[in-house]
């Protein structure tokens, strides 16, 4: 719909666009999550933190200690590689690995984008969990792979599936989040994280670990990233692991400042960096600053508190479902994260049931959008990260009489 | 060099990079900067705004107000269009254009990448000025464009070159830095402007126009941006310009912030906010309220402080450069913005001249980097935005002394 003056011809800008442009699509969580912010629904459908448990006065403090200290250079052009201080930081987490090895991103989805843009030609094949986090599919999306699911059940990946997977499509990557997966909640065993290493090293795929929620255990116990794991395996060596980890810290500290990284071996980085000065030069610099002011006393005492208060609406959550949803209806029990993932009857269509939970004034992610190759019709994900117990009860209550309904 | 454990084979990823990844390359500025970086080099070859002039304890006061009126909202993840008042900003100050025709984005080099993301296809053509900014050539180069170089003077684009270079050759997109232009400092003539429009719109080619230093005029009249003269032959209406624009905080308030954005019609700004939500999710949110706590009262203070700045260094450095330079060096007089250019006697390489200044402790960038399509070996781009006279006047006798040196 244009319209001009004679003196200028239409513009198509449609054909004009890129294959790229065209094999994006808009996001239907996006949508969606725009019905669900009016303020008499309760939503468990955003992934969103707890604001409340947000370090607003440190970062307050950090701020103006960050002008106070850098003045000018805290606004000015940074290194597209990072602030060098959050850079060791992170390294330092890790033995054998230096700031060469990490670059910071504007987010862990700018990683996942530069990742994709670096790696996937038109036609490759990415090897995806089903379900997987929408936004990683969004990211690699413009860039043309051929998405090949992996199953998985409740301690994430199979493995053995994987394995007749990797022995049948020759394939350049595995997407893999194996911490409280974004949807289902699900962590991978340290047995399947092994074997999914090995396998990968064995058939020449890289993998790329996205660990936003990693640090937000609140039962059980720590697991080795894949990362550690293929580090292990290459005697320790960053430059012998075929892992590209992504870590961020969206989720425990805040989103808003945009800041995560993307730690790998060497020809990894080098190539990430060229990316990345084309795509921003660098992320925020002031940012980075206020970010490595918090790391160290405040980032230790907000993951415990961000841990306790998830772990407390996580059983609550837990809890209600079990108490209001009816028989036949599946659910995780995650061990940290932001996540829960519901699966109802066969038959049962969450897409069609929206409607009618946002009537009984509660939100959900109907799970669909999740499966790169279609499926799940009868899934959804919950987040109970930003819900208070009241929410929960009375939420999960209307979301139990919405699925009734549907049983009737 | 991968070292390896038995356990696992090592890892080839050169081989294992997108055909997008090999045709990135590494910055031979970017390499080149890091040697100006001694403290004892005078250096004209960033483009680095001037520090001394940061509105800092007007940043603070803005960081601090956004976090008391918008509480955890500041640092919550937010949309990916940006911060509506800061949108809204933008929109007011172009008669008919709305937010829905702005995007914010993180620099507007993120613009540019997100553009070339969307529109260029391998093999499209992409009309650029001969030379022009090399970061735009980074950030379309991996979506494998064709360059065809647009001849240009001391007005800027030779438009009747560019009618016959339409007339043979269909193209994609003309980017183009209409306003004292990076590298050259020229500014496209008004009448130039026109023509440029009304042919690009008649042969359905796409404009891109850059304008990072429109504000900076410190000499002359402010002209038309393209997108204006457009807009106007459009009857006012933005669906109808096929001009987008691109402009940027980065030269007027500060650059670490990383907020710019992109005006275009509706069809471009949908596809851009798909794009972008793949490639960060959004602009940092405690950013662009800090940006739009500026624009008020801050930001005109600024721009007339830093016109009047580099107005004067400007004029400082064209007086050295006459007084120290030997006959047969041509350069531009910029009427605003950052740079000017230098263009030695044919024969004289800049690059090969460049250890040689840099000895005499002076650095430049040399010009060829910012011809697409190679030329302008005996061209340099100078910066004066960051140099005190004293700077300048050692700085430029130098260089002089060195030219010198290489013409006896």
């Amino acid at each position: 719909m244009t319209t001009t003056t004679p003196t200028l011809p239409p513009v198509d800008f449609a054909a004009r666009l890129s294959g790229r442009a065209q094999r994006m699509t808009v996001s239907a969580i996006r949508e969606l999550l725009k019905l669900t912010q009016r303020p008499d629904i309760i939503s468990f459908a955003g992934g969103l933190p707890a604001p409340e448990l947000f370090p607003l006065a440190d970062i307050r403090t950090a701020a103006n200690a960050v002008l106070d200290r850098y003045g000018p250079a805290a606004v000015q052009y940074g290194t597209t590689e990072g602030h060098l201080p959050l850079r060791e930081w992170i390294a330092a987490r890790t033995p054998g690995l230096t700031p060469a090895h990490v670059q910071i991103v504007t987010g862990s989805q700018q990683g996942l984008d530069l990742l994709g843009k670096i790696l996937i030609d038109e036609g490759d094949v990415v090897l995806v969990e089903a379900p997987t986090y929408l936004g990683a599919l969004q990211s690699f999306q413009p860039y043309g792979p051929r998405y090949v699911d992996l199953p998985t059940d409740e301690h994430g990946i199979d493995v053995d599936a994987l394995e007749t997977v990797l022995k049948a499509t020759p394939a350049k990557l595995l997407y893999a989040i194996p911490n409280f997966q974004n949807p289902t909640g699900r962590t991978l065993s340290l047995e399947r994280r092994r074997r999914l290493v090995e396998l990968t090293a064995q058939y020449g795929v890289l993998v790329l670990e996205d660990d936003p929620y990693g640090k937000l255990r609140f039962r059980g116990e720590d697991l080795p990233s894949l990362y550690e794991i293929a580090l292990e395996l290459a005697g320790g060596d960053p430059e012998g692991s075929h892992v590209i980890y992504s870590g961020s810290f969206s989720k425990t500290l805040v989103p808003g400042l945009r800041d995560a990284w993307v730690q790998a071996a060497h020809p990894v980085i080098e190539k990430l960096v060229q990316a990345k000065q084309g795509a921003d030069l660098h992320t925020p610099i002031f940012n980075q600053m206020i970010i490595t002011e918090l790391v160290g006393e405040v980032l230790p005492r907000q993951v415990e508190l961000v841990k306790k208060a998830y772990g407390e609406r996580a059983r609550d959550m837990v809890a209600r479902i079990e108490q209001h949803f009816p028989a036949g209806v599946d659910f995780t029990t995650p061990e940290g994260g932001m996540f829960l993932w519901v699966t109802l009857p066969e038959g049962l269509d969450t897409t069609e049931l929206f409607p009618r939970a946002l009537e009984r004034g509660v939100a959900y992610v109907p799970g669909r959008p999740f499966y790169a190759r279609g499926g799940g019709a009868n899934t959804m994900r919950l987040s109970y990260s930003n819900a208070t117990p009241a929410q929960i009860d009375s939420g999960i209550r209307a979301l139990g009489e919405t699925i009734r309904g549907a049983l009737d």
